[in-house]
């Protein structure tokens, strides 16, 4: 049985409860006990909180006590399942408090619980959190929050602990929209680090050397995204520079030469076949950014 | 027929023939023009050299013309069977000349190139061009050679005209190993990105509201290059931050919202099927650099 005893403190304006001690809920955690706030903690298996209690932490017995002692919730668990079972164990203790969700979940999903977050007698924003833990708790960590803005109003103060945050609409699927096109980003990029890092081991190109040269890449892809975002709103790809059928080149060259190695080509293979159908449907002339359109228009 | 008497001019020291107009060969020839070298210029479909014949590029009405002109040539095809085929047709004119080919090509092909250069005696130094066509010619323009020393030593010279130029081996296949794992990077990446678009696009975001955040995103990829490397190289990969199954997790999310707007999830699905593979794999709970021995290690 959890001991109420152990929440003697009354409760305090800026005391925030978070729910999931996975690295990003102890990094959030973290931040917002180096602001100096009160900090009730709770995860589903226990263990995950030694450092957060020697930092002044205290741990809750069950979601609902944790929620309990804060008018200010962040949940960030593994996935929109896991993030509605800690709301239902929370159940009537989540009345009148406001619930920041961390969790990556769908646009969709953000404005149902927002809703079902009203009937129930709470407010709920949907948070996305844009940078890696290492960031929380400095400027340059960036989340950003959508829905009821005067429940934004209300806590940005506290919020400001975990880095620079930002309102980004009324509409409580926002954010989560946001979330998922820059983790569609990320992980693919990430996708293809790794597949590089692969393949210049099996051409004996040790990691490091490959570092100065991936970084300087890295470096031409902010015109890019700007470019490509323009073509996109425009709805015109001029191929004046790349084109889908050089994309198209370059990937089967990538492919081929990866193969021969012996590697696991699946994403290599698949980014090809997206490439292929659109040189298929006519856009071979058009810049890369067509590609968008062909991913965009699923055959029915 | 080609006529002879149009290129009266005696051989110049550093006279350039460049095979091959597409938008990288037209910036090499332009670059090398702006820099006051002699440029003959050779496509095998006519009319791309309109702006390099107005900078001063003499047209060649072949291959051979082209590269009985100069020392140094410079060769950017599509892939390379077409590669292969011009310096067939270049034939006995090639004698004595020194080809910089930066068509993408594989590192065994490079291998086999130079070998079959030296047995008819010209020399091959391989290039990968790392950077896009507006960076040629200036310091940003990013090119690395690999093959005989002497004759990198020889031409590097006239070759600095089109940016940095480096030389990365003996070896004549390494630059090609450079820039398959850096096109494996580019060309991944770029799907990321045209993805996040149409994702973003299908969620009523703009591209242009995008761009600040995906661009910031792209500022976090320097140190994530640089610990995955170092992490690929000691073969260890501690899943301090962010582990493959958060990895899983992310992408099963982000290909799910995908999949509920109708978008095309064909890259989504590989880098997701890629990811499961690790974690039924024994790799969950291992850094996502891990994702590097998966790829390395293929079923027979």
């Amino acid at each position: 049985m959890p001991n109420r005893e152990s929440f003697s403190t009354p409760f305090s304006g800026n005391a925030v409860a978070v729910l999931g001690l996975g690295p990003m809920g102890r990094a959030l955690a973290g931040a917002l006990l180096a602001a100096g706030h009160c900090v009730t903690v709770w995860n589903r298996t226990p263990g995950r909180d030694t450092e957060l209690l020697a930092l002044g932490a205290r741990r809750a017995g069950s979601a609902a006590e944790a929620v309990a002692e804060a008018p200010l919730v962040l949940l960030c668990v593994r996935d929109q399942p896991a993030a509605r079972a800690v709301l239902a164990a929370a159940g009537e203790a989540l009345r009148g408090r406001t619930v920041v969700n961390a969790t990556s979940i769908t646009p969709e999903d953000a404005r149902a619980d927002a809703a079902d977050a009203t009937a129930r007698g709470h407010r709920l924003l949907d948070a996305a959190i844009l940078t890696p833990t290492p960031t929380i708790g400095r400027p340059e960590g960036t989340l950003l929050l959508s829905g009821d803005p005067e429940a934004f109003a209300a806590h940005e103060p506290t919020l400001r602990a975990l880095g620079t945050v930002r309102h980004v609409g009324t509409d409580p699927g926002r954010a989560a929209a946001f979330d998922a096109a820059l983790l569609d980003l990320f992980w693919t990029t990430v996708h293809g680090w790794v597949h590089a890092l692969a393949l210049a081991r099996a051409e004996g190109l040790s990691g490091a050397e490959l570092v100065p040269y991936a970084q300087g890449l890295s470096q031409l892809l902010p015109p890019l995204i700007r470019d490509y975002a323009a073509r996109a709103d425009e709805r015109r790809h001029p191929g004046d520079r790349s084109s889908v059928s050089s994309a198209e080149a370059g990937l089967a060259h990538v492919a081929h030469t990866a193969r021969a190695r012996g590697l696991d080509t699946t994403v290599l293979d698949a980014a090809l076949a997206v490439t292929r159908r659109a040189v298929e449907a006519g856009h071979g002339a058009d810049g890369v950014s067509a590609l968008v359109e062909l991913l965009a228009r699923q055959e029915p």
